[in-house]
């Protein structure tokens, strides 16, 4: 690389966002790139030229290794979805003119599918008005849901913080014994895909056992049939866990978050308040079974717990970061570096660069024949793919007994 | 020692209940004790004589390193109040009966103020009848809100957790920026006792911003305040975190999380559905501040965090239940173990005895003076406090990618 580079951060964070921000700055510093800006909130931040050069907050390797310990995006992220050409032509070239101005040779992207689909735009535009800008993606995404590439960076990470969370609860639900019993629920993100909760079932060990019940949006929820199995699992058992993604809904659509909303209850200011998921089923096992019921949500934790993350996960996301650079530098644009899995068992990975018109707004989900055929735990095979991604550990840099992040580029002090 | 000892845990588990366990166990090995015996499910189990021997469990010195690693009571707990002598004397007489059927010498209760309660209740008893038997206590709470120990075996860790934890969900709720702000909203253990939610202050580290509220239970909730405060904040910054007890309430007893139910919503089956406290408080500013609003509630992972365990906390739990069986041997009954602490900076601590009739049943709550003048917000004075109790980090034992914890030496299968 001659000139200057940027990279921009978009979407929901991960805990391995930034070890694929760390792989493309060293990576294109290594290339002989000029300097390495990074945009501030995406490419809305861009439009407004705020950027900063990259160099200023890493001034060494262990910023770097802080970087890739940081959670969230380090950068700051937008949801900004590119608008058509033909609707809004000006905005493109505003975005090409401040790039011309900042001398750029090539733009990255670390995101899921509203990334990819900025850079397939803005790689067909550089076509369209010959720049010769390359344009890559970078993939990111907690929910595992890109299609083409065999995982997500930040995946592995969140998978092992839920497996490891969920065998926390479990013991700490069994610790008790209630002649009733007590049922908890666990809710897991993913609104379509169920890869999260599905690494709910690596809390299941040779020595501990695993969820009770695990269900995935993938499959439609049916109320019967989760009442027969828990009521039979509490004739057995003094302590019940299911795990249920947040998207899990019956077959007619409905979400089981809406089920509890049925009569329309609002609060004082006119707020329909949902409960959540995990809190309407546990609510309705207290009532169907009398007992004792508890709702745990992993919330925002289970994508920001970088103090739990992957080793694989991380070394993946650094590399990937690194593969989008060699891309570019070899003269490709409107890819999007990509995971293959070389093998499972030794785990072998490589990365690659695939079209990006292929890989936007394409939802990967966990195929039917990776679930039980009541729908109500995954299979083996699941475990097989899961595991190799959450090995090893990155010890967090713990100062005063916390764990050190590299501070933010950035305030949320309000512009006004 | 020359005879047999037992021990049991009682009340809500904790990740540093187990270390407490494994220091009894230690020391009573190296005093001389025959055998070391384990209740299950504490007092109400040993009343149906469900107990183990420690040694079939604790084989070498790894199974001791991974159950002080492992969360929740290993022995299984209970909350069973034992009855004042003169209503049921019978249960006592069945209970010295066991105990003398076993041949043991001292007997060790883990656990917080109810299970101080047993200890004295059962060293009073063994007085009137002429028993020989030592009972002695080991603190334990989550809560810190036992009286007289300086702090209490699983505070620290619990702190770290929500230390960490929060500075996780800080730095992930800023990432985006939104034009109308968000509210996230973080609610934590404690009913009483604000010791927990205080620690969320920790997150505050030198490069990077804390929560902007933090509000105890010990300090009366002012939703009128409270909107006031969250009101300027949204002026000034797109990404406000609050912080608060579960237990928070009104001046006139009301908790928080009561006053989203009152248009009395009752779901399908009968049940009134409260909400939680961060729950409300997040529909609340949704609805006063039209802004995106966010709870999280950090639930029984924050007890049950034992990847995440403070190495003092693990260090003066093994060592607190050691100075137990040390006052036991040297003749002590009714007394608890506790904490003292000799100085701050540098930190230094030592254990001691107490008379358990002056602690049993008293609740110890965040002074006034430690938090500020509106309430919301702990003082420096509580940072200097918990900040010792977080230091260092004991390492989990990960076993393909998950840590390890000791195999339970119960089930949860229901005993028909």
């Amino acid at each position: 690389m001659k000139r200057n580079v940027i990279v921009g951060q978009s979407g929901g964070p991960t805990a391995a966002i930034n070890s694929s921000l760390a792989g493309i700055y060293v990576a294109a510093k290594e290339r002989g790139a000029a300097k390495v800006y990074g945009m501030i909130h995406g490419v809305q931040g861009l439009l407004e030229e705020t950027y900063v050069d990259l160099s200023a907050h890493l001034k060494n390797d262990l910023d770097i290794e802080i970087l890739k310990r940081t959670p969230s995006a380090f950068l700051g992220s937008c949801r900004f979805k590119l608008p058509e050409v033909h609707k809004d032509k000006e905005l493109y070239d505003k975005l090409f003119a401040i790039l011309e101005k900042l001398d750029i040779e090539a733009f990255f992207y670390i995101g899921g599918n509203d990334s990819m689909d900025t850079i397939k735009k803005l790689a067909d535009y550089a076509l369209v008005i010959g720049s010769d800008i390359k344009f890559v993606g970078c993939p990111k995404t907690v929910d595992n849901d890109l299609a083409v590439t065999d995982h997500t960076p930040g995946y592995g990470s969140a998978a092992k913080y839920i497996g490891t969370s969920v065998k926390e609860a479990i013991r700490d639900a069994s610790s008790i014994e209630l002649k009733k019993g007590q049922v908890t629920v666990i809710e897991i993100m993913g609104r379509n895909a169920g890869w999260l909760t599905g690494a709910a079932a690596l809390a299941g060990t040779e020595e501990a056992e695993g969820p009770d019940l695990i269900y995935l949006p993938e499959v439609a929820f049916d109320l019967e049939a989760f009442k027969k199995k828990v009521g039979a699992l509490l004739k057995e058992k003094y302590s019940v866990v299911v795990c249920v993604s947040e998207g899990i809904h019956t077959a007619d659509g409905t979400y089981v978050c809406e089920l509890g909303a049925s009569t329309d209850y609002v609060d004082a200011f006119g707020h329909k308040q949902l409960s959540g998921t995990a809190s309407y089923l546990a609510s309705y096992c207290a009532g169907e079974f009398d007992c004792k019921a508890r709702s745990i949500e992993l919330s925002t934790l289970q994508r920001a717990g970088a103090h739990l993350q992957s080793e694989v996960d991380i070394l993946e996301s650094f590399q990937v970061g690194g593969a989008a650079v060699k891309a570019a530098d070899e003269g490709d644009s409107g890819k999007m570096a990509v995971y293959v899995r070389v093998s499972n068992d030794p785990y072998q990975f490589a990365t690659a660069v695939h079209d990006v018109h292929k890989i936007a707004n394409e939802e990967k989900v966990v195929p039917r024949e990776w679930i039980n055929g009541d729908g109500d735990y995954v299979k083996q095979e699941f475990i097989d793919y899961v595991t190799p991604l959450i090995q090893g550990e990155v010890e967090p840099i713990f100062v005063n007994g916390i764990p050190r992040h590299l501070p933010k580029p950035f305030t949320t002090a309000k512009t006004v």
